[in-house]
């Protein structure tokens, strides 16, 4: 079979690769091509040294008309503008989050109308869906029946894309799955501009040495999922029957509540006092309350009936993030430890 | 000040159309151009013949450099392909839902971004944003926070463009507000394909000495507002200040919950007997399934902190549509007791 992840070389993308290479099958079927889409070739050598696997560069929607050209049996959309671009530039937002989803959902409609194969395609969407409007505040536990509000042109993307995979599955063009990514902590590399970042910097820099800013109180409660858990997500939402997904509503995929406090106790716990003397906290009210309208608490039961389940601890996570990055890791008691 | 109306020459854009002239102003300023934009001409002649009134035929999309050339200060977005045309033909669904929608909020945002007014911008979604997805199955009451699953492709674009009008309203383009309109019952005209239409047809029909064909079954629910309500509910909607409206989440208007056996009750009571004779009972499963999906009882408690309320009973009702379609009732005991 043929996939297609849009987004193949960033993070998740090259993660989700791997492990699909890894794998060798998908749906009881062999991969036998992976196709990477994305603004730049994927780095990992692992990636680049597999003949199944083939690197499309450019922008999306400009790279659809070569994608589409043979049919696919599988697609993980994970290609997006994140939201700080989409705020500073809305135009470019609705160009890559919205034009791009739809413009690749009707290459699919043309595929399987044309009586090529209905491709699985699994929506990567995100928590940032929800968001809290004053006048309609969050329930204290969100599941997968609570109405989104978003607050970020980002949010609302991901939620009007949603609907779009729901309807497209419905007319039968393609067989659609969206599932809602949490925050993934802890993600390697290096502090971006989305408000979340901290909530890997927190631990990925003590870990390599460095110095930490934590923008909000330690009683700050947040979602998170690692990135074995995220990818465990979204493989299982992939290999599921639709009857076991369960309709065409998005599943929010397993999310491990933590505080802060509860994150810098892992961290002290893995790394050492070292580690964790090298976070200070330094409030940010416009990030605090930016994290502090996320919902933190959710009701996992519908991932759960897909045999997800949740990290088990923040201790769990740091450990997986250091077996994982020993190359960014400069902490011994983390490395020996781990 | 400018106003627009899309779909002005439908039934509800006419009658809204006639309703501001008559009240002359809107916000507190004068109305001086009333635009109206459709596919054809208002045949109305109070419309036809009122100076203010400015007719602009033609595909809504192709009309917008034209519509676009001077500001507005308000927009009433009603033009819509309704679900049985999405459902036949997709492209022409999410052109005339999607595209035209974005390409008008975008003309709003062009005007505003260079100084112009922020318009005014009431949107009118549907209550077909809400359909029974079986796995995640509506409450037995519904309210504003109820998370909708549309079950066509009609419901997914109003829903969509909900989320636009949000995202635009945020971002400071236009001062949006989405109102789902319920259906709308007693239509005036002749029977459409709706899955709907039986809800007027089974009272306009009698009244003007024909048989109806009713078909689901007596005890069956639903949710209507008249088409006096309507208006009042997109006035008020459009006259509220934003802290009024609460939000940016789309509003459900009032809503009168009636059983079909209600409904032929009222029929009796304004036609008589002969009237009510004239329907007769013909299931049809497709039919009964749909309208089945569809909630029947709304927590009006938002719309009501506007003021709004629904229909008090479908007696009253029967009786609106008798006095405001004497030319079409040709029921003797109807004319003589409305």
């Amino acid at each position: 079979m043929k996939v297609l992840i849009t987004g193949g070389a960033g993070f998740l993308g090259a993660r989700l690769a791997r492990e699909l290479l890894q794998r060798g099958r998908l749906r009881g079927q062999r991969i036998e091509r992976l196709v990477l889409a994305d603004l730049a070739e994927a780095r990992d050598p692992a990636l680049r040294e597999d003949a199944r696997v083939q690197m499309q560069v450019g922008d999306l929607l400009g790279q659809l008309p070569v994608l589409a050209a043979e049919p696919f049996d599988a697609v993980f959309h994970l290609a997006s503008a994140v939201s700080a671009e989409c705020e500073a530039d809305f135009d470019l937002g609705l160009r890559s989050n919205l034009d791009a989803t739809r413009a690749l959902l009707d290459a699919c409609r043309v595929q399987s109308s044309r009586g090529g194969p209905v491709p699985l395609f699994v929506f990567s969407s995100s928590v940032a869906v929800y968001g809290s409007d004053p006048a309609l505040p969050l329930p204290a536990v969100v599941d997968d029946r609570t109405l989104p509000t978003p607050q970020s042109s980002y949010g609302i993307h991901k939620f009007i894309c949603e609907q779009l995979v729901a309807d497209y599955t419905r007319k039968g063009y393609i067989d659609g799955r969206a599932a809602r990514l949490m925050t993934v902590s802890v993600r390697p590399g290096r502090p971006n501009g989305a408000a979340s970042s901290f909530l890997s910097g927190i631990v990925r820099e003590p870990l390599a040495g460095q110095h930490a800013v934590c923008p909000v109180a330690p009683d700050t409660a947040v979602a998170l999922a690692s990135p074995a858990t995220t990818m465990a997500g979204l493989i299982a939402v992939a290999e599921a029957s639709r009857e076991a997904f369960g309709g065409r509503t998005a599943l929010n995929l397993p999310a491990l509540t933590v505080t802060v406090q509860q994150m810098l106790d892992a961290l002290r716990e893995v790394g050492g006092e070292e580690a964790r003397r090298l976070v200070r906290f330094e409030p940010d009210a416009a990030i605090a309350r930016i994290v502090g309208g996320w919902p933190s608490r959710f009701d996992n039961a519908r991932a759960s009936s897909l045999g997800l389940t949740p990290d088990r601890d923040f201790y769990s996570v740091v450990r997986q993030y250091v077996r994982d990055h020993r190359e960014a890791v400069r902490n011994a008691q983390a490395l020996s430890s781990c």
